[in-house]
């Protein structure tokens, strides 16, 4: 595809890029528009991605990517529904299982906590195939069961449907195979126009970071932190990142069905000190966005309150319950499905377990 | 496609390069063979021609590249064809017609000039294309035509046929879509494969520099120069490169059937200034790689002594004839066809003609 009524030609785009040079907005527009619809092949795109692997992406650049990538397909509206919408998003790694752990627990405290979920990627255990060992769990909710979900509930979960940033979906299965994944800009435009599609009042970003983290330098992370929290506040939405430890898998299991085991032992009080270290900096970052909370310290003091109320629990069991599961396996483990985490364990971890068998 | 008995993996192979580590012979040798299969796809190749565009290649991979491209089809042998076998290749430039005038002028002299062409790349006419203005000219020989025109006219010119370096044929679409096309280890690998693929005694080449050529950059130039010979050494084959201005389109004229006629005006003696410096420069070093002559100024008045003779007008006209062409084009230029230049002529030269036209 060489040039059209923008005046953009997608070699002179690539050319650009690889020699160092900024992408006007235009630009980005239209290789996107372009390869979402299938006018620019696979492998001008992966010439693209490698170019802007190596010579990387201004912030300017990276918020118009992001914003486009966005608007390639639905955006979810969550208006009319009461109270501040707060999103958790992590960056990954093995046995992360905060999130259902901090949901029912940020809802208790008058939060409502939407979010969409990803399978698992690599190593790491999705977070969708994870609540897939409770029997009955349905991980894929149309646009009205999400929200009445998050609106009777607090909390919902679900995969993504086809139609919310489809750039996304293409781009990734071509980075995926083209080494092209562990690039800031990309990794940036990814997470962020999945967070961005989604109408929340505000986003928490867990950037893991060590040897079991998907980065694995600090210097990295950092970077990579702050970059997402730059195009989260270039889009007007409130925006904190934290960024967490990842030397060794979070909890004490990792494997689907028993991640969800631990996180149930969490919710009625028994977390791991690891597991709840890193759950209760991020509720309290997520009670400070929502202005529920000014202090860090007291957002703690107040979730610690809510956890030992039961409530969390409570919720939790709704949340399975609504979406087709049976809550019953909050009270008889013996009814969650082992399962297998594709792609295997990464060696050298101590506590690690797959499908209930200690490795 | 990911690994293979060899123990290679398109996807480490990509990484590797671009985190700018040197391939293995296994690894190239893997790349090309599945690339050329269809085994691996477009897209993972882009994203490598990106990569090498980006990190470059050392002299080692070079060869090993070029090496590997050229076994990737079939090789032409020259064997049983007397006397020694000189080709010589330019890298392109706008109105370059010294391959008409070298190669009897040449031959002459007692050397087999074998030619493999291309057609026009963009602004600058392909050879095969200005031969075509001759009528019933043949621009394609099979290998026994090939060989029987060098062997009873002392030259040849003809268009590759598909089975010779399918790996160039291939990677060249690819870069020319992606914005890969002017790396100097992509465009080594290109040229000496093709160059090698000919069973010849030696390989002069002419590398243009200058606003006119391919690479505008005096120092790009002799880097591609000095890569191109070492490539060529590398593989046992005597390589001798010249570095020549081009800032304005070579001689008097643009355009296919002009461009022919120009170059018969050489031979006839009424050659322009610049073509004639340019063609017995390359011609002496062709004198030289054969052995025919050990000083270049020596070879110089062997040419111009040979061309004074009339006796490369002859082979010019026999070679014609050989390759089906009518010989009286060079008595009655009224007999060539205009023909178009695909792509047009770049803006801001002198004395530049399409079709008969001055512009």
């Amino acid at each position: 595809m060489e040039g059209n009524a923008s005046g953009c030609s997608v070699y002179e785009i690539i050319s650009k890029k690889r020699d160092g040079y900024e992408l006007s907005t235009e630009e980005i527009q239209f290789f996107i528009t372009g390869y979402v619809k299938g006018e620019i092949p696979d492998y001008q795109a992966a010439a693209l991605m490698m170019a802007i692997y190596l010579r990387g992406m201004n912030q300017r650049e990276m918020t118009d990517l992001t914003r486009i990538m966005m608007h390639s397909g639905d955006l979810i509206s969550l208006d009319g529904i009461d109270g501040k919408k707060i999103d958790k998003h992590s960056t990954g790694g093995v046995g992360d299982k905060i999130s259902f752990v901090l949901s029912p627990l940020v809802a208790a405290c008058g939060i409502k906590v939407p979010m969409l979920s990803g399978r698992s990627l690599g190593h790491t255990g999705g977070t969708l195939d994870k609540l897939e060992s409770i029997p009955g769990f349905k991980v894929l909710l149309q646009p009205d069961e999400f929200k009445k979900t998050l609106r009777d509930v607090g909390m919902v979960i679900s995969g993504q449907t086809e139609n919310v940033v489809p750039a996304d979906r293409k781009l990734y299965a071509l980075r995926d195979s083209t080494a092209t994944v562990n690039s800031i800009p990309l990794i940036a435009g990814s997470i962020m126009s999945k967070k961005l599609a989604l109408g929340t009042d505000g986003i928490i970003l867990d950037v893991k970071t060590g040897s079991g983290a998907f980065m694995s330098e600090l210097e990295d992370s950092i970077e990579l932190c702050k970059t997402l929290v730059a195009v989260g506040e270039n889009a007007n939405r409130t925006t904190i990142g934290l960024i967490t430890h990842m030397d060794q898998p979070l909890g004490n299991t990792v494997g689907n069905s028993l991640e969800i085991k631990e996180s149930i032992e969490a919710l009625k009080g028994n977390g791991p000190a690891d597991v709840m270290e890193v759950t209760l900096g991020l509720s309290a970052c997520m009670l400070v966005a929502a202005g529920i909370e000014k202090n860090h310290n007291k957002a703690i003091e107040k979730l610690e309150k809510a956890l030992k109320s039961g409530k969390p629990l409570e919720i939790f069991k709704r949340f399975i319950a609504a979406q087709g599961g049976d809550p019953r396996v909050c009270d008889d483990y013996s009814l969650a499905f082992p399962q297998q985490i594709p792609g295997g364990i990464p060696g050298g971890k101590k506590r690690v377990y797959l499908n209930n068998q200690r490795l």
